[in-house]
């Protein structure tokens, strides 16, 4: 029989996805789940959106490696807007910002810095590409963006033992933490990226749900160093069309962003030819930022505000301790004040075993800290808010625009059901709660 | 200023999506353009798979990375319709056939076989994973498969210098040849795969185009060595959604080939996610072969074997060697004989050159057969004939229907420009013809 290498190491599917397969097998199996684990935006996409893609149906041509003419435009003046003036040349589309991610780690080469926690997929992908990651830890309290003095440690080290250190990626806002890391922060990263020469590249997919934008501005490293910074972002997150796998990327305006370009869309064509063209249609509608879907992400916005606080409120509670979320639909609660507990009466020692009890004795599918870069024996997790808005349309619709979406009855019964696991979790009574809370 | 990886060998754009671009680039300069260089099948997409599509347009969700259960079970109908037994749990889709195979390359690892001449990509992915391509040339007029005797013999040489080769690809039947493999020829290869314990991939995306199906069946690896070969389609060529991007694998119904689908997902749930969900669903429709679709494949069928024959005439009259077409739509003519002429005349050495001279002097966008991995001086070409039937959905859609497209107007004309300029090239003259020949 044919053998696979036996050097590389098997990549395993990513736990994002895995929890969600996971959580949807126990449901077809009846049993009840609250699904914490996955990054789905949890709203309906909006019907302008839908109508735009159903009326593209009929595009089957492959098209422009780079994306259309009007997805470009629209997408430029998205970042335009943000005070990021763009030449849509320098736009990039993908069928995802993960595939996007990965054609940019492949096109600068050498290993990639990244922030601990962060995204399971940075480093999974740098993993294939065969550099592989450096996990540099964030500030206290700022996700998504290496300490910056620890950045310039870790690139002096890696450097000085003949490894090349070529990029760091930054998430702002982050996941899996909530946070938004400060504009101070950032500026000093910016500085470290140009002493040491790397290319940064911002994936800003959580830009539009800091949840209180007058307060928090985003500080994209395309403001300091638009020389060396490349942005992503994509529909998945704030128009809730993950399933839909369309990103796009915007290059430096300069010769260094012009041979990256090259680069980058050799691999695109290589690895995927092109986005899906009627998303491309349908993504130059979004990207202009009609008044209907500003107000739909207005609305997201609004309700992960609320039931992520709700959230982090029952995680308070529960003793847990837990910083208030600034944006997207995370939650990233620490159980550490619990760890004696948890080892003598569960046999709990790593987050891993931690988010194993939740599931199997619970039904709660949430992802440990160890799934985010972190080590094994942290007992944080990440608590994906947004399937909590409802299993219908109906349900997801209600609570976009209610008032008080965490009083909603099936949002309260959820939070009521974490709130009773978490405080027998607490107790650490070993005896399995009845499973109270259907799918 | 960041630098990009030294080391790494930049990928150029894939050649047919660069030829696809240069047309429409001196198209938009109105300049007049004979398109004969992009693999796009040229036929309009059939209105009940564009209502399939608008229909699912607000699916948002990304669903399980495999693909749905009905995309899934409607692949396995399929491929069993063909003789070829599946489980549905051994179907994995992904945003197009193209990402598939460059996952399917990096999870097995190693050097991969790939036959001389051979589609494009398979040589640039297997460049971008590093472990590269061995080309192997294929039987006389049997393009897409490796000549097995010279397959054993590369491997064995391969092995003995250290080097691990653990994967041969196949096209059935070919791109850019246009011919389909024999049945002994076939299962010669599978003989040789499996004494060499090689995993077998085999391309079948042009599987329902071969113009006399009832003459010539296509003899599938998977019937001969169905422990280790994976065969990929897609609903890019027979029914012209190349823009959609979907793709499907079947993996072999061995240990073997759920070890390779565990490695295959981590890879897919990495790189992509999940195909795009509303193609997932349209393409559900699609592997049903509702009789609708089928009709419009056998008329698509029917086109491409009157207009590449009719292109493989004119070739032939001027005085090309030129196999007759056995499927899809392209023609590999040779201009070997007019070697010396060319070279006194215009100058021209290589394909790349006639190819270029073809494109400024003529206005005609072909690729040379050194893309495909053959020798630079080798005058082959290869000659897509798919755009040459109209330029509008209504042109396209008389030419799926009438009993001789090649004498419809449009299609008359481009076949006549085409004499028109192999005369000219034939007799070397030197002067540039007027462009007569508009988009």
């Amino acid at each position: 029989m044919p053998v696979l290498n036996p050097s590389a190491r098997p990549v395993p599917l990513s736990p994002t996805l895995a929890i969600n397969e996971a959580i949807a097998r126990k449901r077809r199996e009846g049993l009840p789940v609250l699904a914490l684990g996955f990054g789905e935006a949890g709203v309906p996409i909006h019907p302008a959106l839908t109508r735009e893609l159903a009326g593209a149906a009929g595009r089957g041509a492959y098209g422009p490696v780079a994306g259309s003419a009007p997805l470009r435009a629209a997408a430029a003046g998205y970042w335009e807007r943000r005070g990021l003036p763009t030449d849509p040349d320098l736009v990039v589309s993908g069928p995802g910002s993960k595939p996007l991610l990965f054609a940019l780690m492949t096109a600068i080469g050498g290993e990639i810095a990244i922030p601990s926690p962060s995204w399971v997929s940075y480093a999974a992908q740098a993993a294939i590409t065969r550099a592989g990651a450096v996990p540099v830890a964030t500030p206290p309290g700022e996700g998504g963006v290496p300490n910056p003095a620890l950045l310039a440690d870790a690139v002096v080290r890696a450097r000085a033992a003949g490894r090349a250190i070529r990029a760091v990626v930054v998430t702002l806002p982050d996941n899996p933490t909530g946070t938004l890391a400060s504009e101070q922060t950032v500026r000093r990263l910016c500085a470290v990226a140009r002493e040491h020469d790397l290319v940064i590249i911002s994936d800003e997919i959580y830009r539009d749900l800091v949840h209180d934008p007058a307060a928090r501005a985003v500080a994209s490293p395309a403001e300091y160093a638009p020389e060396r910074t490349v942005v992503t972002t994509a529909l998945s997150k704030n128009l809730a069309a993950g399933g839909w796998r369309l990103g796009v990327a915007r290059l430096p305006d300069a010769r260094f962003g012009r041979e990256l370009r090259e680069r980058l869309l050799g691999i695109a064509s290589e690895l995927w030819s092109s986005a899906p063209a009627p998303m491309q249609h349908a993504a130059a509608f979004a990207f202009g930022e009609p008044p209907e879907l500003v107000e739909h992400i207005d609305r997201s916005r609004r309700l992960h505000a609320a039931v992520t606080g709700a959230v982090a409120d029952r995680f308070a509670e529960a003793g847990a301790r837990v910083r208030a979320p600034e944006a997207a639909f995370y939650v990233y609660p620490d159980f550490g004040p619990f760890r004696e507990r948890l080892r003598e009466a569960c046999g709990v020692r790593t987050g891993a075993e931690l988010c194993g009890l939740l599931l199997e004795r619970y039904g709660v599918g949430v992802l440990p800290a160890s799934a985010f870069g972190e080590p094994a024996e942290a007992l944080r997790m990440r608590v994906a808010t947004s399937l909590l808005y409802g299993d219908t349309d109906e349900q997801r619709l209600a609570a976009l625009t209610d008032p008080a979406p965490a009083a909603l009855p099936w949002i309260a019964a959820g939070l009521d059901r974490l709130s009773e696991v978490l405080a027998d979790l607490k107790t650490a009574s070993g005896h399995a709660l009845a499973p109270a809370l259907a799918g």
